[in-house]
């Protein structure tokens, strides 16, 4: 087994980076093989060329970089080691997030960990909650990785289960609320979509100092603005993504222009509220 | 990207499977490279062969094997190429799951199915619902495929939210009952915990034709005989998991003979309720 540098981002190097950059930007690499232009061949070293194009065009704009793992794993084997060679390309200081949404029982939850926290060297994953604490836990025992566990989601389904009653909350704050208490806001963070952004108050009443990392922004419909008005805390607390507007700014060959372009300008935006 | 065959296995045939091996066991190749036997050599290579001889040892015993995909990520890309070839050194009738709890918005959700269907051709997967219809819908578009659902898991954590009231009833129970609308049983399975046999016989009332996939007997200490007492219906209707208790069942060169014996005593419990 190929030892792996620790690969740790803290709180404070995190809220610095935002600092000084003005940026709390995700860019979400959810890069499809059948999307990216033409002219870079639609093969896997084609989507390592548009990520490494797209990395170095908008990494001055950008804290942060989420592999969706999903997109990765439609190309088997290849996906995987796409994945290993991205992550080479992202400069050290940027906080890397494999947005894989997993978690099962303790001995398994442990083998996701060591597969994105010591195999592929993410400093953090997207963890969905819904199995409880155990299934949690293995992922924060890796000193310096953090767990991001999905909060509310931006997408319709949230309404099914999320957003339902359980006693005198809606099931989403009660997993915010308990799953806040098997770590702290040096380990974990929360998925909120932008598409909810009238939520975001009340979700800071209950994880003031947690970040939060907010997809739904671009694409899916969410303003920036909304988002930085009730979601931000006093460390900024924010990690917004942008994956599509981005990654496909345009699609010629163009495109790494193009998409520096869209962060640059959400940059702008963003440096407003940090 | 190379073209799989389309393997599917519908009720038909694995109703007809079950009956005529008089098994309704699934082993699961949650194989684990630090536990293999020594002989073997604790490489890519090794846990292929220990696949291999366990597959062969336990086939005649075993109508499913079930993949978790936890074991194989731990080891990058390779173990994803280890899937690949496992899945290829399995019987055609015997019905495959990929252990992934997978689930995210829409378009994420569409490219884990291509991945567990297309990509590697699984005949089911098992899914998180709890990010709601849209993250599951995908997986039910494609022709002959299963989805199988996390219906009530066997880990301490189910008490966190899944157990808790919603309304009327517990989450899960609303889980089950909602989303079993969003397919029927001929492409819809559900997890149970063996753990909580005696939550089958209510979960048998909201989905009486489903079939199950039960683990937790064995390691985790569920009983085979309590679980077809409460969780068969007329077709049988349950597939029993059972990992660490046949795949380490010796840890010496009698490793398979040792799988296949545990196997076989397992069947012959099974046949008593099939």
């Amino acid at each position: 087994m190929p030892t792996q540098k620790k690969c740790i981002l803290n709180r404070t190097a995190l809220i610095q980076a935002i600092s000084s950059k003005k940026s709390f930007l995700c860019v979400g690499l959810d890069t499809d093989i059948n999307k990216i232009p033409a002219h870079l061949g639609r093969n896997p070293e084609g989507v390592l060329a548009f990520n490494k194009a797209i990395i170095e065009a908008t990494h001055e704009y950008a804290v942060s970089y989420k592999l969706n793992t999903a997109f990765y794993e439609t190309l088997g084997a290849e996906g995987w080691h796409l994945m290993e060679e991205t992550l080479k390309l992202i400069p050290e200081n940027i906080f890397t997030i494999a947005d894989a949404k997993r978690g099962d029982i303790g001995n398994t939850s442990s083998m996701y960990a060591r597969a994105f926290f010591e195999r592929l060297p993410f400093h953090s994953i997207t963890i969905n909650p819904y199995m409880g604490s155990d299934s949690v836990q293995p992922f924060l025992e890796f000193d310096g990785k953090w767990a991001i566990l999905l909060g509310l989601t931006s997408n319709k389904g949230a309404q099914d289960f999320q957003m339902q009653q359980s006693g005198d909350e809606e099931v989403y704050k009660k997993v915010i609320r308990t799953s806040a208490q098997w770590g702290d806001a040096s380990n974990m963070m929360y998925v909120v979509g932008a598409t909810k952004a009238e939520y975001l108050s009340e979700i800071r009443q209950i994880i003031p100092d947690h970040f939060l990392l907010v997809p739904g922004v671009g694409a899916q419909g969410g303003s920036l603005e909304e988002v930085a008005k009730h979601g931000a805390n006093k460390d900024c607390g924010l990690l917004i993504n942008a994956s599509r507007s981005i990654l496909y700014a345009a699609s010629d060959e163009s495109f790494a222009e193009k998409a520096g372009e869209e962060a640059f300008r959400m940059q702008q935006e963003m440096r407003n509220f940090c």
